[in-house]
């Protein structure tokens, strides 16, 4: 079997232990079994525990960020590619439950370099929606238009929301990942006060 | 000294030790130098790191919750309400920075009994949204009337954007409580397709 093959069934063990069990509590022993290889050859591919960790944080980054990307289409309308978007996030996370925790809980709270690790992604993304936001208003030609700061901000707010409905969706019954898109879509762009009014987000020709 | 005044003093050098150095990192001897104490009075008072941690998550939510729970008048406009509680959460978290960074980032990945800790305060912040954002619905006596789990969605999201807001404006100079709690009612209530038309939300007589 190629070397590349085998480092990443080490890794697809690696993901699933961290996201399982957290960073400390996972054992290389553990990993090694649940790859199907010895455990000195797990150390030879990748290390130790604090390169097997990171190269997971880096692939479930690259991985996730890759889906977002290829989810969404630039010259469409701000909104559907938002859609898109989140359609593409929420599905990726759904699908890689255990790459998610890896991210989400296990390094932010590691230190570093983990930390920083994760904090690289976190601003890709950031960037990544500050531009959508920053596309749809000079599309909405809005006078005063959106100050920078407005949109960075606006950006946070999306990417936090969009990180706490991933984990939400990931641990209730039934919640796909288009109903989280759609909870997403009305809360942003609709707004709670049309929403109350029964005027939500509607994707068009979708 | 009262014991209960020394205990808050210990409290305070906790606090802020875990929440710039992270709980791994920060050691007793360097708390007690802060709180101005001898060590073994720390461990007479408060046991072990673990309790020690234990102890701050809980004083850090209880003071978070009950800052947000004294800023909502119960009587008012859902919008007001919302606008007054975010602004109460911004103040809060910004005055009180590590203990912040112990809730949300330290806490979270240390394993159990910690996460469990904080999941309580969650699940109390996201119930008092919850509650809100249901009110809201009735208030605007929408038809259909919003599905319980749609509410739900949306407190996640909104629980979600606050804590990231939060996050960025400890790190942003000069963003004040009041402009984050802006943002995020721009965000959530209005709706980002309003705000691109410049019609963001507006506080009445405030």
């Amino acid at each position: 079997m190629p070397r590349a093959v085998r480092e990443q069934q080490m890794m697809d063990a690696a993901v699933r232990t961290f996201g399982q069990r957290g960073y400390r509590a996972a054992s290389m022993d553990e990993i090694a079994e649940l790859a199907g290889v010895s455990k000195p050859l797990v150390y030879l591919y990748l290390n130790s525990k604090e390169d097997l960790f990171t190269a997971c944080i880096r692939r479930e980054s690259e991985s996730l960020m890759a889906a977002v990307q290829a989810g969404v289409e630039p010259g469409l309308p701000a909104d559907r590619q938002l859609w898109d978007g989140l359609q593409a996030f929420f599905t990726h996370t759904a699908r890689n439950p255990d790459g998610w925790a890896v991210l989400h809980q296990q390094a932010r709270a590691q230190g570093e370099p983990f930390v920083g690790e994760v904090a690289v992604l976190r601003e890709e993304i950031v960037a990544f929606v500050t531009g959508l936001i920053g596309a749809a208003a000079r599309e909405a030609h809005s006078d005063p238009a959106l100050p920078d700061r407005d949109v960075a901000g606006l950006a946070q707010a999306l990417v936090g929301a969009a990180e706490a409905l991933a984990g939400w969706a990931n641990v209730t019954p039934g919640v796909s990942a288009r109903e989280a898109a759609t909870t997403l879509m009305n809360f942003s762009w609709a707004g709670l006060e049309n929403l109350m009014h029964g005027r939500g987000w509607q994707p068009r020709g979708d």
